[in-house]
């Protein structure tokens, strides 16, 4: 998506650690005409497919999944990061690490909102080695719901993630794909 | 706000400790449709303030705040929970206290994204005990910037935040308020 591409060639900031710093329009000030926008073309890519749920994770990913939902007519879900170890039987429950973070969180969504019945598109707004999505993935087989696909603002296409979720048979639809950064020069190039 | 009202009626779980549940709409599984209702309603509120951003708290803020700036063609942006104690000069920090959890977090906004040009709504879900909302108000008043007032879905009346803010001279509305509530009846009233 080339508003996107253009967006983080602007603004984007590289840091070492193979980090992506985009926090003036999508982590932490938001763009919500961007956000737009994105959730336009995620409409767009999954128009054929029934989409009833939309599936995320705090904190991030809820205003994407929010702006994207009104383009589908849908609710959002999203999944919490669990202050406790026990976790209620209400709950699917589900270990995720964090790339940025360097930790462990326990990402759970409650049974009443995740069903047999939803078919659910997963958005975040990274993916990188893709062990956020791959919770999603299995919060989502754990209610028996169908997964549709995963829509992602921006994907790091020189890290695992995507490639390997896409080799399971999962539709991956990505807005920027990254194929290399270098935090010395600053330069991104997309694929 | 009649919709909200009802919706609260409706859905919303009275538990003990002064806790009300409303996680099938705002907090959990988000109706962006309700959102989008209650987004215009702020923007009429505030129609006449020149609002230019918004600020909200991670997590349940996020999508309330997006949906309702698309109504103000503003940016959001939200204050982060900080998992280091170690804040750099760059952000402006304050300590929250969380009703909910029972815990106290540093939470961050970057300097560059609070400034004194700004006339700043304040969005949150809640208002009980304020102490969020004193938190969002004083990193505001540290980045110079006006503060319009805040808006927030629901606040609990009987609690002391809303009534103590608006003391203050801050103008502060709530889509709803509920004025009492009954963990065994399950009864909500409004104000």
């Amino acid at each position: 998506m080339k508003l996107l591409e253009e967006r983080i060639l602007k603004e984007g900031k590289v840091l070492s650690g193979n980090v992506l710093k985009v926090d003036g329009f999508l982590n932490h000030r938001i763009d919500v005409e961007l956000l737009n926008e994105m959730g336009k073309e995620f409409a767009r890519l999954y128009k054929n497919d029934d989409v009833n749920k939309i599936l995320t994770i705090e904190a991030s990913g809820i205003g994407i999944a929010c702006i994207a939902a009104q383009h589908f007519s849908c609710p959002v879900v999203f999944a919490k990061k669990s202050k406790t170890t026990n976790i209620s039987e209400d709950f699917y429950c589900v270990d995720v690490d964090s790339f940025t973070h360097k930790t462990t969180n326990k990402v759970i969504v409650s049974k009443e909102y995740l069903c047999e019945d939803d078919r659910v598109l997963v958005i975040d707004d990274f993916l990188a080695n893709g062990c956020a999505l791959r919770g999603l993935i299995k919060l989502i087989k754990d209610a028996g719901a169908t997964l549709v696909g995963c829509g992602i603002a921006i994907e790091k296409g020189f890290q695992h993630g995507g490639k390997e979720i896409r080799n399971d048979g999962i539709r991956v639809e990505s807005l920027a794909v990254v194929n290399s950064m270098n935090a010395d020069t600053g330069e991104i190039v997309f694929g």
